[in-house]
């Protein structure tokens, strides 16, 4: 039998324990899973993509068993050049419930063999976000139960650095 | 690597071909199905559990990697003494995640190691229920594209007995 | 151009101020409504066929724009037989969706020449049901605000047997 | 200034950690609490008042400002029997929502003058639920973090003699 | 009898498939459609609204039945001066139907005798969007089976400037 | 007893009468309740802050039992520092419902002895926001029921000078 691999796209501005999570159970599933941050998002982001990337490959202390990398383009094609067939994906409430419906839908329209494959968060991050995450930092408030150590330094450095501004 | 093993229970009452296309989607990832019959719902049944394994064994046609079975107690206990860590589960709609996260969230404080995966349900399929085929087949209505062959015939003969008591 | 006609079918076990709200706006865009009564409902019903007929009826004044019938079997083969291609049904909240768009994609499916049409319900019967009601009413609570009322006159007389029983 | 009241209505059937912190945190807000079981639930129930009342009332250790009771008529008109004017209910997630959406604007039509006021349900019982509770007992699965220990005993009690008939 | 007339307003940035089966089927009910382009959305548009004006035209063929405007101003102004009393709209999930909601309670109050009549998408057009559509074209990805042709050759080239730019 | 205070934060950009009946009823159960304007939401907002804190404070023609104030920083932090253990908010809708869930979680990590209390928005509200309440005054439509008169008069200068701009 093949590696199985299952590709977990977002864009990780930053990972939380919410991500950690998703990777961590996804493991005792698929033998690889490659986080894969998107570079064309729209969204306006706090943290670069390199700064995103460094974040992942930190906080999983290089498991070799966690790729890190970035991607452009349709994910499917992305996903299907990577030699996988799965996207992972995390759903917390019914708003992400509506979203992910859609683009998962588009996706197995847009090449059938992939499959998108979804956990439900674990209980203590179902309200987790990374905008919550983000805004609560940036008022000074205490992030250590909700993004890894190398994370929540990351944030204080960027927040203190646009205060200064 | 050992064989991917996932449990996909529910009542099959009777299976359509919105379950036929979760276990299809499935077996893409997984190596064996187990369809799995709960004996112990609470929910009237129109056919017999005997009956419901019968038109699932006939609707794959003996598919070597889908197994047919029926569990009591808790379903984790059953997945963990089937060798398996996965529940497969599909999602259609915004009341079926409620309800798919309340029962997800309770298996996974049950038993840490096994996981829910979900796949959403395919676009044609997304208004389908064993509920709505069973009404629409006893009022005489056309249920050749909802399941396949052998439950219509099934369906037929279940709603022709019922008008005649 | 020929009469344009809408079934507004349902239990209407009673008939109630939002029921009646619909088929006034209701009557705004078509020539004719068509009052349902679904006779093969699995639903427990307070009061018969016949008197949910009869308080719809009255509770309309004979309008000679409003129909009031029942039917059995198929929906869309009832609505054809009146000579319409229209179901009206009116749409209250989240839960009402999920339930409605089953419906509606089915119908749709079992004859693609019936459309179903939702009006919004009007913001002061937003909260309001069938069930509700005959909850209050047998509680003794006022409903004179929530019904017609001959359905009061109805209601009250109903819970005053039943407790009698 | 007056005792702040407040009505915590229910089935509690039985009583679950979910509905004991709602209680705890609604004491941090009022200055009595009463826990008011419906009679004229149409829900078929697992244990009879007496014995939900009594397992309610053990499980808060007879704290004074925990008072238990039943009620049957309207809630509001209980409500306000009591000197309280205000309904506590805890909310968990999208259908309970809707459903406690309905049931809060048909009481504040009733009586204005009450209030009910929502607190949301915490992180770890978010899938909590008394039907889920009795479900996961009577399978022999282990429930001694969803419960009191008084109701887990008296859980277990009840499921062997409903096995035994 | 009168001509019966609905008008269907929106962004169309732009039109797809979903929005064409929206009038289409809307014109089995109404004798004639207004698709009516907003002038003040604040929404960043693709295309300029000439631009959307002429695709609609295009790719409805000139049908007589079909006229396509702009309008700025109050939508229910906009209905009356044309003659109608309709707006028609499309109903594809939860999140638009809470939008969807929000609106046509604003506009019955601002206007009681105008109508916001829904059809909901029909099933394999469930998930599309003009922003999903907009998105799979950037990213070179096959949009033929999601709008008209003239709608995909205007996406390839306005894609393709983007990106020269 | 001690005065119980109950903290309304939010935008009020501008307040409207679903805002007013919110703070009307929080006073039957609350001594006191600070409406606090937040200082550092992102959002673009029509009126100034200080505009924002007159048009509030005219509204409830300075009831004593009303503060009006700003805060920045972490909610909670302001809450505790006015007194208060309660943050008081409004429910709607799902959509809301969602987003309400998830700050409430957070905030109750961020201080335990903080609650957040939910009223539902009564009936003639429930479709009312800030945002819609602009919209309708900018394109000249009637909003006399929607909001108090001083904040009618403030939104129709505020909308003939952008558009003399």
């Amino acid at each position: 039998m093949s590696k199985r691999i299952a590709v977990y796209p977002g864009s990780f501005d930053p990972i939380t324990n919410g991500h950690m999570d998703i990777v961590e159970r996804g493991l005792e599933i698929f033998d690889e899973i490659v986080i894969a941050v998107a570079r064309n998002s729209e969204k306006k982001s706090l943290f670069t993509i390199e700064e995103r990337l460094h974040l992942i490959a930190e906080a999983h202390c290089n498991d070799p068993r966690v790729k890190v990398d970035t991607f452009d383009g349709l994910l499917v094609d992305y996903v299907v050049n990577q030699g996988a067939r799965v996207i992972l994906r995390g759903l917390r409430a019914v708003s992400d419930f509506e979203y992910e419906f859609q683009i998962a839908q588009m996706n197995h329209k847009l090449r059938r063999e992939v499959e998108t494959l979804f956990l439900m968060t674990s209980v203590p991050y179902g309200y987790l976000s990374s905008s919550i995450v983000k805004e609560v930092a940036c008022l000074n408030g205490p992030v250590e139960t909700l993004v890894p150590p190398i994370v929540r330094a990351a944030l204080a450095e960027k927040c203190r650095k646009m205060k200064e501004e």
